[in-house]
């Protein structure tokens, strides 16, 4: 795949500090990385802005927003605010897409937190179009309902996206999330140019540990990785993809080494 | 729930022998068991059916058909016989549903895997309907993709019952698959007369060991399961109804004790 479009997102190496990870992007040519905001909240915004122009490294995107369902008002509005935050940061990066995690039920009917859900994003819609941002909902995979999001399919992210209805949402289509599912092709298909994100990563079931935090190294897994890359290539993407490999084991061990394999098989996808 | 159309899935009580696992359905008036292949195995379809009429206990459905990809034709082939034996099985038990459990890629395409599950069902549809036995189509949760079900979800189920087209091929509702779902609601209701079966169990992400057997106890996880057993019933489902839990830490306590917890869960469902 081309290099020309790859990006680090830096949790792959979530040890290393955002300046360890930027020096890391350009000793191997990663022409872009994707931001946390935690490590972003450790250097500055400035800062980090300062530092990704003088070394060149473009920002795909910053992750994330959202978390949005909680019984309480006043908690829901701080995350709006803190999402409306997020999208600040990013246009401060120059970064196109702030990643939405969208949020678990936090203990309700699972109705009502769809619906805190869009009207969070609702909420956060026109902040992100003057900003110059696209709100990437990323549909998380069903596993993870509990941990992370009720939002977990690509069909749920597109109709949620097209009910709202601003050019400032999108979608991000992260193969961890979605390879499982049937209607995965026609839903990267109905996104079209509403796609604001592409991860890749590889699948093996989980097996003890934190389950946000076991993916694969690209290729050691069962994902149909050309076949989602030509998809989403075929719907008209063309923006940054992200090696996104968030997994426990490897934060623990040789990371450039990891990173090394990393970018050696984001190549060799065909 | 009522009581009159609660079924015992035996697997609850796995490490229970089949004759172990009806008496504690009489001790209880559990008027009904969900029997599985390898206890059947054990003690032979003749006994297992006289010892199913003499105690009063009926069979709900038979565990399980299926595991139809693989590379090779003649392993295919030799699983449809295999399911075909199990529509045997099923008919000498008088359960009214063989459980197919479809089979995970085995290292194939997915849509070559897709493929060889339909052909499989519908090589099995006419013996089964010969048979007097719906073949149950049952989605897996979307992680057990690798180890049990490229079929993970219900509107996939219900494309594929419809596409084959039998009065034998129905599908079943397990809500530890699909309460995620945000169509579940939308496909119980459109698989209308074809749900030929509805088991409870509860979600708890599973956390280390076998992501198969780590089903939470009814009422202590987060699907909504009063939610789902309405739909069913509004759907018109009006056979029995499965308590499932697979679950290693309780297959090594006090399974007599799981067993009476989930009875009385099960009828406070509401």
């Amino acid at each position: 795949m081309d290099r020309r479009v790859l990006s680090l997102n830096q949790y792959t190496v979530k040890p290393w500090s955002l300046e360890a990870a930027v020096a890391a992007c350009v000793a191997r040519d990663v022409p872009s990385i994707a931001v946390w905001r935690d490590k972003l909240a450790e250097l500055g915004t400035a800062r980090t802005a300062h530092l990704l122009r003088a070394s060149g490294v473009r920002a795909s995107s910053v992750c994330r927003g959202g978390f949005f369902p909680h019984p309480s008002p006043g908690e829901r509005a701080r995350r709006i605010d803190d999402t409306r935050r997020a999208i600040d940061e990013a246009a401060a990066l120059g970064a196109p897409t702030l990643v939405l995690v969208c949020g678990p039920p936090a203990g309700q009917p699972f109705a009502d937190a769809r619906a805190q859900v869009a009207e969070g994003i609702a909420a956060c819609a026109a902040d992100a179009q003057r900003a110059g941002v696209r709100l990437g909902i990323e549909p998380l995979h069903p596993m993870m309902v509990t941990e992370r999001s009720i939002i977990a399919t690509l069909g749920e992210a597109n109709d949620l996206a097209a009910s709202i209805g601003s050019p400032a949402v999108g979608v991000v289509v992260d193969v961890y999330h979605v390879f499982w599912d049937v209607r995965v092709l026609d839903e990267i298909a109905r996104a079209g140019e509403r796609i604001a994100g592409f991860h890749l990563s590889d699948w093996r079931t989980p097996n003890g540990g934190d389950v946000t935090a076991q993916r694969a190294m690209i290729g050691d897994g069962c994902i149909e990785l050309g076949t989602l890359a030509r998809a989403v290539a075929a719907a008209g993407y063309r923006d940054d993809i992200e090696i996104e490999i968030l997994n426990e084991a490897a934060w623990a061990g040789d990371l450039d080494r990891w990173l090394d394999t990393a970018v050696a098989r984001y190549a060799a996808i065909a």
